[in-house]
């Protein structure tokens, strides 16, 4: 069953917007075994809409169309697929109710012009939106079943996971079952992580074994193939099982499962603690740690002690210390990741101490000189350790690898494994 | 002079990695008065590859293909556009030195896959990786010119800036201008900007005006087209001139810049210090200051008090206020500032504490309700005011835009703006 994704925007086609929702929506239809035979782009023109959305449904058995669906004048979806379909535009009153109940949920009253949200091609539904304003549509024009959702992701997803995904999961039937997984891993190149996949990779297989890169990790992609589904599903979850045995403990979680998902996760299983005290990071590893929902349980919290007054005032770190190494020393993150530990009474602390850049590097100590300190209770003792990490990109790429560094040391030290282990993070 | 883009990778189709390079190059295309034609994505497979190369140069005059020049065997695109180009893939000495020498800087020994980046078909030239180890290729075929670069966003654009975009200028000659800019605003939303802008929206003006939303900042996009370059950019100058007077205090800053450059331009200019004290937020505020060049002569640093401990101990808010009003209340983020104004001896302070879901909402404090508080100095006292901000969407979302709030009020005050300018947050 061929689908189309027709994604609506001046924004995405002059570069001002990266579209998220084709990929999004890729991933979900390979899933239900519907492969994606085009993906298009077209802008806010009303015309060039309506025709390409003729051209698409005389193509796809299933398009599915974002964007364009806000309440302003270069808003043209509604208009352009009830051209397509030769109807007019007709308004919903339910919708209109709907519309004007989120905006008194905010204590806003509904701009008149939003009432245009609520009108959608005669013959066409209504898709509830459970988290804005606009609700999609759903169409039928020819042979090919339409769906039109807003280009905001968070209220596509819940329109595609709610509605969509049932309806077309209907008419799938007896398609080739594609699934596909990814295996993440922190803390080694490319090449070392393709290197011990070795025959894994091998072009001709099935299921079929990729590695990609992206934000410093570097993923083992797994897509496997099968009419039967439990067969596609039992050949992706042994391909998976062998990524994992062979990439080794640096390999931290499948898909979207983040380092700090799984630091969360430990931390609260073995019902510890941690504090944070961050200098080149500035606040990404408190940042990550937070985000993950639950994360109040072992999160104490954290400090900031971007200026050397605040490493010294508020972690105890000796400003003799500071004056005699550096900040950015082994010495310094030891200090800090202890004080840390023991103002907050955590179990364990990460500290960061580097030069993220532009600017600040010397010769000894360039841009991208990290250096990664952990601390942790043995008994009554404090224990401290650090790591020196040289990390290569721009600011962004420094501070992120950083974080995920002192993320990955901790996730090693609370499965009790070697820290050796991290290729990016020596010890000294 | 049409351009193509091309995307290679398995990853993309699949939908396991979003295209980000897509609406960078278009973005940058169109800069340059070229207008993209299509964009395609194609899977890891040389034959399909290959033929796809083939048919974008027929149809182009340049064509900018990105991915595939890993070392790993599901990177295909160098013996597929030998392949398109009936020739052989030769060694490069002098990348295979670089490749060595890049690994090297690292402290690592270049693994024997890694030379397989330093081929390219004969008859094509190498392109430079300033940042990575796989050079770009520059080839001609037919009519178009080609040039591949990695997939690594990166290096890509490292490649595109120092060789790409000044051969494709010398070609464009004398096409048509076309130029695009944002105007981003925070703190109200879409249609209360489309209301402010009005008539300057209509579909039918050069420049062309609409608004876009993307995690939370409501965007002007203006689109200017001429042959002129001159006139292009008069313009689209004009017209920016002109939304900003329509948005008012609301809009703070164009294309790429973000609330906290502007934050951090502010505090340097004024020659003022800032630390943050976050709950709800974790760290978020902090990384997005930290995240600014230069930001380390303006922030001193920051807590992140999660544990209602932290809040008591670091920053000395009475746990018995914190009692009788909740974590989440006006009395606990104005103690909050305070507190981190007066430890950190900071001219500004900013806190927050809210309910970031997806748990521990109630009925009279449902998920998304936030307080922001931010603490200044006027003369030798100290003043703390507070906010609410009630916001829409996932853990995510409201940590994001709670962040974004504190950075938009800080600015107004900065700016000696009235506050109650920012629609999202109101005084209690």
């Amino acid at each position: 069953m061929p689908a189309i994704l027709l994604s609506i925007g001046d924004e995405l086609i002059l570069g001002q917007t990266v579209d998220t929702n084709a990929a999004w929506l890729a991933g979900r239809l390979s899933g239900l075994g519907i492969g994606c035979v085009e993906h298009r782009t077209v802008p806010d023109d009303l015309d060039h809409i309506a025709e390409v959305i003729q051209q698409c449904a005389e193509a796809a058995k299933v398009l599915i169309i974002t964007g364009g669906l806000g309440p302003t004048d270069d808003d043209l979806t509604r208009p352009a697929l009830a051209k397509a379909m030769g109807v007019d535009l007709t308004e919903d009153p339910a919708s209109v109710e709907h519309i004007a109940s989120y905006f008194k949920g905010r204590g806003r009253v509904m701009p008149e012009r939003n009432r245009i949200q609520a009108t959608h091609p005669q013959t066409s539904t209504m898709i509830e939106n459970t988290c804005g304003t606009a609700p999609g549509i759903r169409a039928t024009l020819g042979h090919c079943e339409v769906f039109v959702t807003p280009g905001v992701p968070r209220e596509m997803k819940a329109m595609f996971e709610h509605e969509i995904e049932p309806a077309i999961q209907d008419r799938a039937g007896t398609a080739r079952t594609i699934l596909t997984a990814k295996l993440n891993s922190f803390g080694s190149g490319e090449s070392d992580i393709a290197d011990r996949l070795g025959p894994l990779m091998a072009r001709d297989r099935n299921p079929l074994v990729g590695t990609t890169v992206a934000n410093g990790y570097v993923s083992v992609r797994v897509r496997s193939e099968h009419e039967d589904p439990r067969q596609a599903k039992a050949l992706l979850e042994e391909a998976l099982a062998q990524a994992k045995d062979k990439v080794g403990p640096l390999a931290f979680g499948q898909n979207e499962v983040a380092l700090q998902d799984v630091v969360i996760a430990l931390l609260t299983e073995q019902g510890k603690t941690i504090a944070v005290a961050e200098s080149c990071t500035g606040g990404l590893i408190s940042g990550m740690l937070t985000d993950v929902p639950g994360s109040s349980a072992s999160v104490l919290g954290g400090w900031v002690t971007y200026a050397n007054e605040m490493k010294a005032e508020q972690l105890g770190v000796p400003m003799a210390l500071i004056e005699q190494h550096g900040a950015v020393s082994q010495q310094v993150v030891e200090a800090m990741a202890s004080g840390a530990l023991e103002q907050s009474g955590a179990d364990f602390a990460l500290s960061t101490s580097g030069i993220a850049g532009p600017g600040g590097g010397s010769k000894d100590k360039p841009v991208g000189t990290v250096w990664i300190g952990m601390a942790y209770r043995e008994g009554e003792a404090v224990k401290a350790i650090a790591r020196l990490a040289i990390l290569p990109g721009d600011r962004e790429a420094v501070r992120d690898r950083s974080a995920k560094c002192a993320l990955q040391l901790l996730r090693l030290q609370l499965m009790g494994e070697d820290l050796n282990q991290m290729k990016w993070a020596s010890a000294p």
